[in-house]
């Protein structure tokens, strides 16, 4: 007898990682001395942990620390050092029992939308967006509620957005740096729809998981404009420890005991040594300002040759290690052009339907969180492959 | 404005964390000198994962390893190698695309929930059960159904149980040995439950996370009598290796890539450093057969032990690492029985309320993958304060 599968089984993948496959398997294919391909799909740092929480790590198992689990939301001294850091960095003063250590933002998400939403709820978001955010909803029986944003509000949401649902969203997810687009949101904005969102009702869901990657534009966290925001955060991006999986959020009281609940039952503990290790990487400032450094002239690199190639119409590049090109100049199938790049000229990037079902076909999404050189050769291939 | 929560912030917590934070506070609260407690009510060994396993996990992280994002099934050789262990162990065969690497056995189980089924389907399971099987289903919308279970079937559902219910579940979780009881299916029973499941359309989920331990009786995978079947595994139990948070699923062919999908957007992927510890630890069975060898003479020493103590109606410990007490000719308030025994006798176990809710208060779970002079200890403080 043939057994059911749920509608969860219908969730779409999370496309970069098919990006990943097919640029792996180029680079694989191509015979020695060949031109290398130049990995712009990849949301990861090449870098590593820094090495001085990689060192806490071997320390911690060399002294045979037995690495059980801890309690669900994670060692007390990482969550008191996550509490001063927002001391430190935003001059916001945060409990440490508000903070809960997390499998990553990734494994914050599903414990914030069933703590806070029920199946059918709406919870709004901008497009374009970071994919799992509507497909971990989809998955959980909820409702993403897509607000089509543009280069005229720099790809974020907006009051006047807000005001104009009907019916109202029972939530808001936004992100400042966001993800594909690099934008961020100035303290004005940030308040004024965590003020909005508080009169309304609407719990907000802040995705701060580029902090400490923005280039000039000041950072802002929600836990210092509204006291019933979640804020999510994660040592992955800026504190470069991806596959460690390790990230946190900063909770509202209403909040506190039910995601604790939901992560004794979900996750039992975030990984002991990742958190030995992330504690670790407050210490490696001068590592981690390096890194982006890095970025910074990678980026710099790009805003200025992109244009030179083709890609004349870029979103605002305010952090993260994205670039969002508007390429409808150029195709409105950013799949097939995607394919094309990596075949022809061997570069890998994104397309924009992950991010964008609607309108993504129009955009591609350029990472530049890879090696100086590869940047800056980027520019030259483009040139020559667009040219012709 | 008041906000909302979800149906998820009532998820009940995992009360043997609460347990364990009470035995601290006790032990935290002993004068210097007076005699410690003794840990019976956690369910992890306290050995760490094996040396050769962190050795991995050391070399890797000194050669400067980035530890990035693997994919969202984990590394190729880790999937592998748990197959190999198939072949090995059972004489199963196993495709290494249908390993999926998760973190831990926890963050399987959301997974396989979601991709078999959706909210409102009825998911059976024995009672007395593993409190987050109930506590996730119910998050995500959908209805445990309970099978109570007592001595008569060895704390195990039976065919008959299951062809009694009306409506038909949509699924089954069985778990062999199982948590809290101790007891195991015979190959026999298992194919039976599994032919069934399969004749009647019902997905059926084994847990056989404490695979590797038990004592005489002989172990049975359900990817061994059913191609339909989830299989959820871990490195917590007899590889030690709690905090390290990986565990694997066997998956049926059909939901490979709804799983991958699940899993690319709910996790990345599973802890790296995790993954090549996990691959090193096949290569260190001579130290957790010591583990294990450990575990069989605390089991012994309190078989013999609890019944002269006046805890005379055990559960058959076939496996894992715990002993299931009928204490019904002591208490009915199993929440209380260890309260005062803690408090009295500074014995830990943990009441049997979170692993059945309807007769729990008869029932108490001791754990014996303890040190070996706190097991002997145990028996004549039980005594002594039983005869008070």
């Amino acid at each position: 007898m043939a057994l059911k599968t749920g509608k969860g089984a219908e969730a779409p993948p999370f496309l970069v990682m098919d990006v990943i496959a097919a640029a792996n398997a180029r680079a694989a294919s191509l015979p020695p001395g060949a031109p290398g391909v130049l990995r712009m799909e990849v949301g990861q740092p090449g870098t590593g942990a820094p090495r001085g929480a990689a060192e806490a790590a071997i320390r911690a198992l060399q002294a045979g620390q037995p690495m059980g689990y801890t309690e669900a939301f994670g060692l007390r001294p990482l969550r008191e050092r996550i509490a001063a850091h927002y001391r430190e960095k935003y001059g916001v003063v945060i409990a440490p029992d508000r903070v809960a250590v997390t499998v990553g933002a990734s494994g914050a998400f599903p414990l914030a939308f069933l703590a806070a939403f029920d199946a059918g709820d709406r919870v709004a978001m901008a497009a374009p967006f970071y994919p799992p955010y509507a497909n971990i909803l989809t998955a959980l029986g909820m409702v993403p509620q897509i607000l089509p944003c543009d280069a005229s509000t720099r790809f974020q949401p907006t009051v006047a957005m807000l005001e104009a649902l009907d019916p109202r969203p029972e939530g808001l997810i936004v992100a400042s740096p966001c993800n594909p687009a690099g934008t961020m949101l100035s303290r004005q904005e940030l308040d004024a729809i965590a003020s909005w969102c508080e009169a309304n009702g609407v719990r907000l869901i802040s995705d701060e998981i580029y902090h400490g990657l923005s280039y000039g534009a000041e950072e802002c966290t929600a836990a210092g404009c509204s006291d019933s925001a979640i804020v999510v955060n994660s040592f992955s991006k800026y504190f470069s420890m991806t596959g460690w999986r390790i990230g946190w959020m900063v909770l509202p009281e209403d909040l506190l005991r039910p995601v604790e609940c939901l992560a004794q039952n979900m996750f039992i503990s975030a990984p002991h040594v990742a958190q030995v290790a992330a504690e670790a990487s407050f210490g490696c400032i001068e590592e981690l300002e390096a890194n982006k450094a890095v970025y910074a002239r990678n980026r710099a690199t790009l805003l200025r040759g992109l244009p030179e190639a083709g890609f004349d119409r870029l979103a605002e590049a305010d952090g993260a290690f994205y670039i969002w090109a508007d390429i409808s100049r150029l195709t409105n199938d950013s799949v097939g052009f995607a394919a094309r790049m990596l075949a022809e000229a061997g570069i890998a990037a994104t397309p924009g339907v992950d991010f964008d079902p609607a309108r993504g076909g129009r955009f591609l999404r350029f990472s530049y969180c890879g090696p100086e050189a590869a940047m800056a050769e980027a520019v030259p291939r483009l040139k020559r492959w667009l040219s012709v």
